[in-house]
This record gives structure tokens, C-alpha cells and sequence, in this order.
């Protein structure tokens, strides 16, 4: 069976306004960042929220490979939007974000942070945990099979 | 509040069962590769299975982004092991690989496939859809808060 490529669709509505739905429901993320050690690229899972921005926010330990990965090269990637537990993986939609981080005001964060991941309040202040806001620069979105679209910040609402 | 650094541990079979249980159980992973276009890397959903000797296994197809990066540089990383929907996301354990990926037989590997994703008989047979072996190289447990571990290949009892 061979079947045309027409994987990518036309950016539309639908596929703006599901973009925006994964990116502000996701309560975490996978982030892939290059390994200081190796170059090559490392998956971790963050917990994550947005801020009033829109911009995916994350709250990393300075201990952590990542974080220590994030401060030599910002450029990174995220993504968001989980399968359930039944099914096929891929028929859910997902979000492929790509990302500059940058530091950003852990205390101005805290109370959106807390909100949305109130467990948190048992480390967010300890001293080595630090705020990356993870900046958008472009996105994928694959709704399902068939349903892959390029989204633009601007396409996430994001300012 | 600061706090000593001690989140990585020495590895102990405790930490290889956990491990090997998560690679053996996931049914899909958070893909990281390096894009071909922009340099950066990328994070994507795959759905996964193992094989006989234990190595994750992915059906891809050759027109999405993550399979060109994956020919173009198969130097790659595979997060498994979700969240349940409720608590701190940070609390479940996640193994995050990293590997090479490399082609692989795909008449060889569909029982396993299959038997372990049932819905994917709609598309495996699609000429498009190709597999590839992500072959381990190292690893490194999160077991939760302060319990991290890098496992070799044979803590997961890979061949």
C-alpha cells in the first residue's frame, strides 16, 4: 500500500485553536535539549504552565542535566499533549514546540505556578530551583494521522 | 531553603528493576532527534514496543520530519514512563534513553508490533511506514525526587 504525501496541511482554525488548547491544558511536557556531554539530544520530563503571555514556563533544579543543558544552549524543544491510557498513541493530538529559554522572575511567577501545581509549594522556593520561560519561536502541530500543521506563534496567540 | 546536591545516586538493582520495567511497559515515548533544518532539536510522540533482545522499537513514517532527522543524524533520545492525570507530574518515574537509531526488519518485527499495538494493522503494511531500532547506548533513571540513576545498557538487561 503506498498512499500519497499529503501530510501537511494548510494552516486553519481548527488547527490554530487546538494548538492553543494543548499549549495552555498542559500540566507537563517532554523538553528536549542538546547534552552538554554527548551533542546529541536529551528527553526529559518538566512540569509545566503558562504565564500571562501565553509562553510555556517551567520550573527546573539547577542540579538537574537539563537545566545545566538549558543554560549552554538555549535552543530547545517541548512537547505537550498526552495520550490517554487506551488506544492508539497517535491517533491523540500533540504539539511540537520549538523554543529559546530564557530566565525569567521566579517570584512574579509563583502564584500562576502554584496554581496550577499546587504539590509544587513543597520545593519552589528551595534555593536551586529556578524559572526558564520556554519562548516560542515556531510550531507542529499533528492533530492525528493526516492532520499536521505548521503554527507560528502568532497561531498560538502568544504575543 | 537550600539543599545538598546529592539527586544522583549510585545504581542499585532497585533502580535497574524500575528501569527495565518502564522500558518493557511503555507503549509510547516522547522522540528527541536533531532537525535537520534548524539544528535545534525536536521532541515528537512515538509509539514503541521492544524487541527480542529488548531495544525500543518505533513505526515511522518516512514522510514525517522526525524520520528525515532520524536518516539524516540517528543519534537520537527516548523518554518513557507517563504521569498519571493527577498529583505532581514529577513524582512518576521516567527513563529518559538515549540511542542510535538504525533500520530493522519490518516483516521481522510485526507480530511483536502489533501484539502490542493492535489498531496500528490499519497503517503498519503502508510502504511509507518504516521501523526503526533505537539501540541504547547509556540511560538515566528518574525515579522520582532524589532518586536519580544512570543505568548502563546492561542494568536494562540489554543484550
Amino acid at each position: 500500500m503506498s498512499r500519497p504525501n499529503r501530510m501537511l496541511r494548510e494552516t486553519n482554525d481548527e488547527a490554530r485553536a487546538v494548538g492553543q488548547d494543548l499549549l495552555r491544558q498542559a500540566r507537563f511536557g517532554a523538553l528536549g535539549v542538546i547534552c552538554p556531554d554527548s551533542g546529541g539530544p536529551m528527553v526529559s520530563r518538566v512540569s509545566v504552565c503558562t504565564d500571562a503571555e501565553g509562553q510555556p514556563i517551567i520550573l527546573v533544579s539547577e542540579l538537574s542535566l537539563h537545566t545545566r543543558a538549558l543554560n549552554d544552549n538555549p535552543t530547545c524543544s517541548l512537547l505537550v499533549g498526552e495520550p490517554g491510557s487506551r488506544g492508539d498513541p497517535l491517533i491523540h493530538p500533540r504539539l511540537t514546540l520549538q523554543c529559546q529559554a530564557e530566565e525569567a522572575d521566579k517570584d512574579g511567577i509563583k502564584t500562576i505556578y502554584l496554581s496550577r501545581h499546587p504539590k509544587a509549594a513543597l520545593y519552589f522556593d528551595f534555593t536551586d530551583f529556578v524559572i526558564r520561560r520556554l519562548r516560542v519561536t515556531s510550531a507542529h502541530l499533528n492533530g492525528g494521522f493526516g492532520k499536521a500543521s505548521f503554527l507560528t506563534p502568532g497561531d498560538l496567540a502568544l504575543a
